[in-house]
């Protein structure tokens, strides 16, 4: 699954074997990064990016692979993530298939991929994975970690397993749990790409491969990444020209909502690993900060979960100032749950600010709205 | 298909040949309905009930058939519908598969079902249709036309199609068109359908029955239908009993609102005919009451589908009074699309008002939140 990676990725490998948090182990694994900046010599001028699901290590232009990144209006030199400042790192997650070790990778044991015998994928892993990444690289003590969606689970779950290693922390549009309507709908997506015959228990190859299955998942996860609300505006009831239209088809594409995300789609399906994807995917449904801490599940009764266990969790957790941003329009990863993440934090010390957002793009905003993003996240980090 | 149909449901025919907007026609086509209550000497208590895509005709107990109905709560003596004082007529949708004329039905001109042989549906045709109902039934001037979600659609065409017909309206979580995000909901839903090897285009039987798809449809239907906010006090993160787990299935049922849904699909997948589905379901993203009403579509450009074209459209409709309901958590039929319903009939000169109701269920609140739905509908009956 090397055609996944893009050039210039570096590799840490990851102590040997490397226990998972729900048991089983990796041999030999590795952790794709890339690095901007300079590592000063305090080496106190370190930022840590973890990613959402999708995304490779590549989050910017850099000397070893000049191609935009995902992230490339946020990082590079004078942007809000200034290079010119800041050793900037940014990980591959455990599990994905964008260089790091994942489900799509080369069981050392087999010679084969691992596939559905990779160990269970949980958050926490994509953490200890990542913390091992900072001190490998010789960083005791972070300046800042940024985490977005489920990298914003992901560093929660960083600074609550690593106290000490970094000292402030920005959570764009991410959860200390998830919540049931976001585990409906990827339990919906890994079921879309799961009763694909193609899918075949995680057995298929490149000529038999899930791609309605993965299509499906893709169009419905972009549904859920933006919002009602742009989409109005953006497309409304616009139809597509009739040279795009397939009058064959009573039931195909016309308007162009659909065009847009049979587009998303299609560049997705061939570029992202299946059985990475549910792994992922499922990592996210069983992220629970209050669990993760050692705590009973913070809701064995329903509701329970925006009380008081999941602010417990948080408040164990330490660094000195903290900002948590979400969009008003994301139906995924909702406000309330950026907003609890500051109270928690605050409550456990930290100079914690919640900033709701009035980006229309949902959950997906922070890569696209550089006008709302970029200030927040600039102000923060200029004042560390 | 008559399994589909309950006990006690009546017919009425249709005019044969019954044209169809987008072309083509039906022949000894037939409506099914279903009364409560008695209507008077001067023929000027009758109500219209307008369905969502997959309700039947039975909305409540009568006696041709005591079994509950569907708007049981809502529907009976001394009931916000009361009917002692009201005669109720509820239709099934032509389109539909309980009992009016839809692609499950027998083709009188081959002797098998239409399947996609059917032609195109509108939602102007299913107005049309129930309107046909109201007149063979000797009513001149329905007192209101209430409708509900798909209903509500087709309500506002038999208003506009059908003027004097009724004196006044109640819109229940409806829309004048379809939005983009619904669209592409329905639209998924659709391909989910469509994507599984046993529709096979439309030529499925008993034995070989697209479950897998309508499974994926419904479950995406309930997601929609229902709220973030309601799940989380329902289900939280409550996991289920290990003896309803498989644990074979690595990717299997894990939390309560993942069984929820399944439960759901469960009972919808061998209920409702796909073909049907499918045609109903595109009716509404095709529906848009300023193209309907002769003037150019609503929304050439887009965001424009907000604007002038679709308020004039509904300023064209002439009720004395008027009454939309919508419920803030509705994502599938938005609040402001209720909002603009009010908007428009006012503009038409009619007593309309708007009633936004805190109902956490989502557009499915009109069939559980009777404690808020029950009191608005009986006040505005109650003062006709």
């Amino acid at each position: 699954m090397t055609e996944f990676v893009p050039p210039g990725t570096r590799y840490v490998d990851l102590p040997s074997p490397f226990r998972m948090k729900r048991g089983g182990e990796l041999r030999k694994a590795r952790i794709a990064y890339e690095t901007w900046g300079t590592l000063d010599a305090t080496r106190g001028n370190a930022i840590l990016i973890l990613t959402g699901l999708s995304p490779d290590a590549h989050a910017a232009a850099n000397a070893a692979n000049p191609a935009p990144g995902w992230w490339e209006a946020m990082l590079g030199p004078g942007k809000p993530i200034d290079t010119d400042r800041w050793f900037v790192v940014c990980v591959n997650s455990l599990g994905s298939c964008k260089g790091s070790t994942g489900p799509a990778s080369i069981d050392p044991a087999t010679g084969a991929p691992y596939r559905l015998a990779f160990p269970e994928l949980s958050v926490e892993d994509g953490a200890d994975a990542a913390a091992h990444v900072v001190r490998a690289l010789g960083i005791e003590r972070l300046a800042c970690v940024i985490g977005n969606s489920m990298g914003g689970m992901a560093a929660l779950s960083f600074l609550l397993r690593n106290p000490g290693l970094a000292r402030s922390h920005v959570n764009i549009s991410g959860a200390a749990h998830a919540l049931p309507f976001s585990i409906a709908i990827r339990s919906l997506q890994r079921e879309a790409i799961r009763l694909d015959p193609r899918w075949n228990d995680g057995n298929y190859d490149e000529a038999h491969y899930p791609e309605s299955g993965m299509r499906m998942a893709r169009k419905l996860g972009v549904i859920t990444y933006r919002s009602a609300l742009e989409w109005d505006g953006r497309f409304g009831r616009v139809r597509l020209d009739s040279d795009r239209r397939d009058d064959e088809d009573p039931f195909g594409l016309e308007f162009e909502v659909e065009s847009y995300l049979e587009g998303h789609a299609r560049r997705f399906v061939r570029s992202f690993d299946p059985n990475c994807y549910l792994y992922l995917s499922r990592s996210m449904d069983w992220f629970d900060l209050a669990e993760s801490c050692g705590a009973a599940p913070s809701a064995r009764a329903p509701g329970a979960g925006h009380g008081g266990d999941v602010l417990q969790a948080l408040a164990r957790i330490r660094v000195e100032r903290a900002l948590a941003i979400g969009v008003a329009t994301d139906i995924l990863f909702p406000l309330q749950q950026q907003e609890q993440i500051a109270d928690g934090l605050r409550a456990g010390g930290a100079d914690a600010r919640f900033l709701p957002l009035e980006s229309p793009q949902g959950h997906d905003a922070f890569l696209v709205d550089f006008a709302r993003f970029g200030p927040a996240v600039r102000g923060f980090l200029d004042a560390l």
